[in-house]
């Protein structure tokens, strides 16, 4: 139930797009209106130039976008325990060969003094030269950086000729949670490349890679096809992003998401042998189970045993998250 | 209208069994019970034991399959005219660092004799070793190897110590152009390794990858992780291929798209400047057309001008191609 | 002076055997008959069947190596501090595409408790699979794992199916420093692929990969070639090879080495500013240096200011370096 | 004896100017002044800008060239018989990941009009962008480009957004062969990037990446580092390139070996059944042998026999080639 925001459906909006573009001959690869116009309503996004790319998972929006921002014998510096770093079996590493340097972090969150000692290797080539900070936001712990956290790291990055890359597969929901439009979050603050998420937050499966630096930025087209990454009939990923852009349902999907998380905070806290773990900034709950409600519940879907020897689960709240779910989870948890 | 079978729709039953499988939780990665049902259903295609892995799109069951056949020291041997080769931006020499090797063809068919050359590279560290045959199936000018020409192939790479990689992104086509099972067209020929493809052929996205070596592939879901093809919500992929393969719809869906590419080259033999390049084995359509006709039908997406200085364009049927169709083009041709 | 044992000369034994070879027509890229003598001198130091491969520098040993016991989706696991992970530019990531894993370490030393963590990922497709444990002996601190030491690791890895890779670039003052034989400190240890290095003792230029898995490296001449790693003029590394073993140069280098540091850790105690950091168990010396002295002695060639922030420099003693070296160094410190 | 040019010894100056540096501290990695002397000797053949980088092998001077000048999406066009195309192990597929695309040539030369179907790729996703002509002089059949011919290839790689690349392994010889300068045939043309070969011409070991774009190649002491390639005691590299051109060693031994090819060549017409079949322009002969010759000599190391099902034998002359070794060839030959 908790498992995972993956673990969800599709928004019927979005299936429902879906089956109004089945219809007519459409170019191929993008080539079609579907697209330009999905891209055009992610571009008035942001009051900026950007360059749009569809791709289907935060994987390879992460490592196509950043391998057209850097080169083999650069660096990702980012938080140990950001996607790129842990979950995607080395993906980065693979396409772009660059190593990740990993730095410690809060919740998640990173500051700059823990990057200034990369810049010692600044031009020595027996090091890996640090190119690109990749933040996640929300992090992988659910805390989101405030934009002033994120200038700072931004400041800090270009005054070193470095790029921000953000891996935003939670985006709208750190949107929701700190109030603000992606515009003053992001573009405002200085992000140079980011990772678009949909799928997390109803769509099917769609993630776009938005280059805020569009003169800098290598051919991404290119990369994308030579990745692997092409579809050939885009106009399905292009209608899902229409309907979650339209009306703002990613704001409606997210909002659900995480005051039901916050509900299912509240409620955790009438159990007092739970300790939760984190500031529940957004949609994502941590927290600290007896063993014997493991024991009781490990297999019945609800959340997800992130730290086996330390008895901390993991729960997601999804767009379709009710305060019904929670009740029933509590109630199941008190027994 | 006949510009490629990736401008077309998804069939109805498709999307049906999307909006089917919409509903309630389901781990996501593919360990659902939607994923497990379809892989079964392409398992109990064929007579052997079989690991199959579902990805997006051509390039990356070709890339994400071969991986796991071969080092990167080793080389792939196929048509000069491959997808491989020719359509997917250097996609398998950038993920598996391997030489593609190309040899002349006929109509997009290769044969033994063109390869026994490489042969002489064997155990020479100054040459990548011969490793792989790749052959498409229909190949790209629409031409289809029968199962006799199939098993010579496999027999000598197999007498070789080497693997037979076949890309079926029309796979279909090709069966019913045979009007035989898939059973017999490839397992029973003695292919190793096969890129199943559902898009071309009214799925949304989806192709699968089929290794007939389990025993020998190396650990393809790691590579498709590494190679950023594992999609979250996978069973919106499965639920595609369920209905593709319930009830035969990939026979019903061929057969359509064969039979009016056969109506469309007998239409076209009205036009007497008009010359068909190749034999109309399945769905794709070549032809010669005067400089005038071009001048006046060129923008009103018909066809495909592959190649401008010989006047050859490509016509390609799709599942939902009609007489009707057909019947307006010519209209349109003659006028 | 003690800047690092790279910038030594070449000893004269190994200057004279590279004259020596220097006549007649020799086959080239390996096929002479002192690249087959040097290869059996070297398999003959150790009880065990061994694959030998000549190589240039320890980047290329490390990566050409361990690029043929693993696979891009697995990881290498090593001290932070190890050559591979901090000293060659991401080499590894870039050539094998693999993820390198760090632990912490102790003086350069890591322990089998650090590693057990990463046993949590085998089998889930979202992480690197840990494949290697990688030690440097001596370690790039200057300590020496004892041979209980390297057992316990080599257990601990064979035990969960990975392989234990040791970079060796200073293995002859590791050996001389334990006061055993190769054979002792590797083949009977477990230790599966050898880096063995020859530069920094007194070589012009020259490494040795070796594997005591034949049966499972895959094919390490075609790595080696396609990783622009084949020299054709071979017999002038084979040559230097065959002085380095003849007579044990290696260990009348190495004792030259390690008991000229022994000699400097002595007479730096006599300056009371001074502060060694580590236990000098080969040829490498750490000590913390006042202020004043740096500034004064920062230039002339002495050592390498390696943590500047801390005042920690590095000394290093090499094959030709003597007392009086040392004697005419703490003369310019008491200054 | 005339196997190949690798086959030889090192000139005697080379072995010389190896000794008297053979002496002293020197930074490692290239920081030394041997290495400062030889690049600024280098520099000073042309009257350009350039960027001197020293490696090992002709291999990864090609490689780590290429690498500062493409991505991995662009291609490399050069003639079917190159080096990088056939004799690497696929090194520049593997660390590039850069596809090369092959064209007819004749005895080694290609011309642009071979060159121009790849402009049709430009722009488009699904091909690999065409950046990068490389040719080899001399080239592989032993033949030798004109500046003009270079020059052309030159303007039309320019005009259309490309760069050229020479691979001049042999390149002491090509200009001996035509009687001008390097900068005449080299700078003057148009060339961009030139793999500068010392090794086949009596150096030990040692190639040069020369960029004559310094202002767009991207970092080669990164790529140099990160592709295995950069020597700790690089003095004895730069020795070599001292010696070599110190004197106009270059000339002298090139000059030795293209003028006993003359007298090779000559000789060889004695013997009736011996057909010659290129224009012996260098070093390099290509000749038909009858069947009872190459029986009778085929384990003499003479001659590479290279099209074994054509009876085509390749004879390469050497700095040490004399009159003596060819009349005993001939003598040998006729019996």
């Amino acid at each position: 139930m908790f498992i995972s925001d993956n673990s969800s459906t599709v928004h019927k909006k979005v299936l429902k797009k879906i089956t109004e573009v089945n219809q007519g001959v459409a170019f191929p690869y993008g080539n079609d209106p579907y697209t330009k116009h999905a891209t055009e309503m992610m571009q008035s996004l942001f009051n900026k130039d950007t360059d749009v790319y569809f791709t289907i998972n935060g994987t390879s929006a992460n490592v196509i976008g950043l391998s057209a921002l850097m080169q083999s014998y650069e660096s990702v510096i980012c938080a140990e325990s950001t996607h790129i770093n842990t979950d995607e079996c080395g993906a980065l590493e693979k396409y772009i060969g660059a190593k990740i340097s990993s730095v410690e972090h809060n919740h998640g969150k990173i500051n700059v003094q823990s990057i200034e000692k990369f810049l010692l290797d600044k031009g020595n080539e027996h090091h890996n030269q640090p190119k690109i900070i990749s933040i996640s936001q929300c992090t992988e712990f659910g805390s989101v950086y405030t934009p002033e956290e994120i200038k700072e790291i931004a400041d800090f990055t270009h005054r070193h000729d470095m790029y921000l890359h953000m891996d935003g597969a939670r985006i709208a929901n750190a949107a929701v949670s700190l109030g603000i439009s992606f515009n003053e979050m992001i573009a405002d603050t200085g992000v140079d490349l980011l990772s678009f998420g949909g799928t997390k937050n109803g769509m099917m499966m769609g993630e776009a890679i938005i280059s805020f630096r569009p003169e800098v930025t290598s051919n991404p087209k290119f990369i994308r096809k030579q990745g692997m990454q092409l579809v050939s009939k885009m106009r399905y990923i292009s209608a899902q992003f229409i309907a979650y852009l339209e009306d703002d349902l990613w704001r409606d999907n997210a909002t659900q998401a995480n005051s039901t998380a916050q509900y299912l905070a509240k409620r955790l806290t009438e159990i007092p042998e739970i300790e939760i773990k984190n500031a529940v900034n957004a949609n994502m709950i941590f927290a600290r189970f007896p063993q014997e409600i493991i024991d009781k519940t490990i297999n019945k879907e609800y959340y997800y045993l992130m730290y086996p020897l330390e008895n901390v689960v993991r729960m997601v709240t999804s767009y379709n998250s009710t305060k019904e779910d929670v009740d029933q989870f509590i109630d199941e948890l008190q027994k």
